[in-house]
């Protein structure tokens, strides 16, 4: 159930997300922007429109492992993609989440949530696979960097 | 679908979190804690054993209306309490949401995992209803407190 290689994944040695988080594109996701404590990407997969990931930089599991700057630095970094996103697509609800059940380095997951969603409904990244045309993905990652002011 | 008093909860006029945060018991959790920045809340559904609650003090809906100090000190709690319950319970990961769609007032969910649990399982809190007896409650807030050093 839980990864085989999960100990090689807790310690780093191991981490698929140290290795691909500042590629351009991986199998999961977009580079969109670095900010100071965090990688954001835009997930291939835009099953809820504006899903943002928020990746910290160095490798570490859970909240209590950061330091004070570290944790506050994230959290700050993470509010700052909410806005952006807040900006983009006036959503009623932003949704936050850092799970690492699959890959257990720190990661949010940024969710805007839509008069039209079921405020009711859990998330759950596999629920279904909406994929956009390459030109769409490059329109949000220009709007996104525009709002994180980091054009 | 969303709740029809949205715009006074956001407000915070009409919040029940503000309302009910600070009461030994409410129809959802009982109080543990008051940290710096927040209360700390255990939900009656234990459906996720040691699934607790973080409420920040103030009325507030997006990290991104947080000031530095309070974003960063808000963390720091929610962090101090899934260490407690690391201490505790020795999950395999601590899974942390903030959510908010039915009651916008910033709260954190903090829900250990075992490796018993499906690590794909997506978080959903209405799944399943798992009640106590009233002294395995008071025995869970006990350890929480300690774990906490608040006693």
């Amino acid at each position: 159930m839980w990864p085989a290689n999960w100990q090689g994944m807790i310690a780093g040695d191991e981490c698929p997300m140290c290795a691909d988080m500042a590629l351009p594109e991986n199998p999961h996701s977009f580079w969109v922007a670095e900010l100071p404590y965090s990688v954001v990407r835009l997930p291939r997969n835009q099953y809820m429109r504006g899903w943002t990931v928020v990746i910290f930089k160095r490798h570490a599991c859970e909240m209590y492992e950061l330091e004070p700057p570290e944790l506050a630095g994230f959290w700050q970094d993470t509010a700052q993609v909410a806005q952006a996103l807040n900006t983009i697509y006036r959503p009623v609800k932003i949704n936050y989440g850092v799970f690492g059940n699959l890959c257990p380095h720190i990661h949010g997951h940024v969710l805007p949530q839509y008069d039209t969603d079921d405020p009711h409904k859990p998330i759950n990244m596999h629920e279904q696979t909406v994929l956009w045309d390459p030109i769409e993905y490059e329109r949000q990652i220009a709007r996104l960097r525009e709002a994180l002011h980091v054009l």
